[in-house]
């Protein structure tokens, strides 16, 4: 019932060359990666529901992760990093419901207790095994509940990666895994996203494992180069976790894999985990891409694509599917520090352009408006000055995102 | 039944030294400063209401101006920084419902047009009347229907402030105009905003007029260092409009007035001003303060406050008066260009402290319940790292911003 049919697959638009992928064949049902399995329970954090998950290879693999920048990261995060130092790992535990940040060194002392309690119950040693907590900022984890469930969590090892993103989600309306095969190698990964998302170095929780037997260094660069230009260009609200993270471990069972290969296939699976946390975020009815081809820099489309993508009136726009394009201009204009030449700058909405020479073009309000109601909803600029492009990925703002975040803290 | 029963008085909170203000007695009913008048019609541009204001003073009086920073500045913006250059004005005429961006050469052809209509019909030199427009961007401003009513606008001068502000409202509640007395002279404020507001240099349409005797540089000075901690400080939606200006004329009837004394009655005003349009922000349903304390700079101080006052988590947590204190250290977090230590940050809910020391604290939050419930709310941080400080204000999101700007266009 969940799985790929959730998963759209990119339409390759005629003037969005950068980001076209190969057309990978994604699995019809996510599988886990040769040697690892992961499982889910109920340890008593939530009401109800799955709150624990585990997911583990049999041998300790090469590990690459980037983190939130948060100046306020959570002890799993500041824990985290201390870890992955070493370049290997062979486990991640993680609880959803509360998020162990804003809780001082006692959250320090739940984390290492956290991942202690799971290599017991495994029989590795604490070392490998990394810890993520998700949810409420600023209330103690209830460790004694995650110690207990700890042996009942890695008997209930198995291998579909969806029971694993079950055990992960906060306001997540479906679990979210995804696999792909590179020749004899597998790559899946596993995410959870939602609200307080513009992540800066991954999106809330991220999870890459793969049978690929790679190196340290090259997972690492493969790693950083695919999320700046994924991950890193989604935003649900602006609002930047203090659990951002991204994770990737290869434990080397399919023997190697060719980096450029493996850089495509995980580009692929990014990019499309990435469409997957932005069509799901809190309260949205519909994936918004904007494009931004032509401007001075790279950095200043992304800074441009980033705007229009975190636009409440951009936003609100694309939720009533009403064609009121001078706001595209107001998101482009509010970039003060950008090169834009009024009279050059071109928009589209999908493949109708808008805006070009100055005005607003003529063009047909209902088609505009059948655009801007289908999903996604595809924006683009061509700001005619260079040659730098970038694309960002969001969400509608909705009514639901409002309801979900005025008493989150309470429900 | 509008005027200053709509405008509270600031509170005077023991922890917020630094814009605590002299505490001016605002006149009960606003009134223009001698020689100002004013006159609102319905000339066509809205189906009903009205949509055409001039404000006129009887000479001509030294000007200072500040306009959006906007790379898609409007033909009014584009016109008027030329018109400003001359250092004197005697009117202003304003359009509602379209805003004449995005509109190429015709739409500064139509500025012009505009200016001179006024001109003509006051029987002085287009020079000396400055025109805005705010309200949809990219349509053509209907000039011929601004021309024939332009004799009407003159004959209909009257001397209540709250006329004209009522012909330059779009989505404004109420219109907002307020005075005060600087020994001889008044201060006069005559301003709108609501959606589409993170003004840089100034709000959207904020005119100040005063009797008040004036250099222009000194009139200059003022109005800058003044904008800059009141109307800067501002965000409704973070979205800056193409369209922001703030006018100051000073017709001298009144005879020379201290500049200390100007400026102090100015900031008084001003920030009155920003609280009014922040509180009728678009759906918003309370004010909200953010003020920093003890950032390593000023600009750090700035930055931090406007990360808190953007934030959509902080500004549904208001809404929906839940103590969500987790969300506070997120959005300080996301300043990754600031100086921040976890165990050094205080935080608080009005006088209530919620985060000290790397933890939330044991607040009662029945309490903070009620504050956050109260209008307006007041949230602090002090950084404890250095003595910079900064206020911002805002509103919460509601699901009245979504439902107006879901059909603006339309509508």
């Amino acid at each position: 019932m969940y799985g790929m049919s959730l998963v759209w697959i990119v339409s390759s638009s005629p003037f969005l060359p950068c980001w076209r992928m190969t057309e990978y064949l994604f699995h019809d049902v996510p599988r886990l990666p040769r040697g690892f399995r992961c499982a889910a329970v109920h340890c008593g954090i939530k009401p109800t529901g799955k709150d624990l998950a585990l997911f583990a290879s049999e041998v300790p693999g090469v590990v690459a992760g980037v983190f939130t920048r948060s100046l306020f990261p959570g002890a799993p995060v500041v824990v985290g990093r201390e870890l992955l130092r070493a370049g290997r790992l062979q486990a991640i535990v993680v609880n959803s419901k509360v998020s162990n940040v804003g809780t001082g060194e006692e959250g320090l002392r739940h984390a290492r207790r956290m991942g202690a309690a799971a290599a017991r119950a495994l029989g590795i040693s604490p070392e490998l095994v990394l810890m993520s907590s998700t949810g409420v900022i600023g209330v103690p984890l209830p460790i004694e509940r995650i110690e207990a469930a700890a042996e009942g969590l890695v008997a209930a090892l198995q291998h579909d990666p969806l029971t694993g993103a079950d055990g992960i989600m906060t306001t997540d309306t479906h679990p979210k895994a995804l696999s792909l095969s590179i020749k004899n190698a597998v790559l899946t990964v596993v995410a959870k996203g939602s609200g307080m998302i513009e992540p800066n170095m991954a999106t809330m929780l991220c999870y890459v494992l793969t049978d690929a037997e790679l190196h340290a260094p090259a997972l690492d660069g493969s790693l950083r180069r695919v999320v700046d230009d994924t991950l890193n260009m989604l935003s649900v609200d602006s609002d930047t976790s203090t659990s951002d993270s991204c994770v990737a471990i290869a434990n080397g069972r399919a023997g190697p894999v060719a980096l450029d290969a493996f850089e495509e296939a995980l580009h692929a699976a990014l990019t499309r985990t990435t469409e997957l946390l932005a069509r799901d975020g809190e309260g949205a009815t519909r994936l918004l891409r904007v494009t931004v081809q032509g401007a001075a820099s790279r950095s200043e489309a992304r800074r441009i694509a980033k705007s229009l993508v975190n636009s409440p009136l951009i936003k609100t726009m694309v939720y009533g599917g009403d064609p009121n394009v001078g706001r595209i201009l107001m998101a482009v204009g509010k970039c003060f520090e950008c090169s834009v030449d009024p009279g050059r700058l071109v928009a589209h909405i999908g493949p109708m352009t808008v805006f070009r020479d100055g005005n607003r073009t003529e063009f047909d309000e209902g088609g505009a408006r059948a655009l801007l109601g289908g999903d996604p909803v595809d924006l683009s600029v061509d700001l005619g000055v260079g040659q730098g492009e970038a694309r960002a990925w969001g969400c509608d703002l909705t009514p639901g995102y409002i309801a979900e975040n005025a008493a989150y803290f309470s429900s």
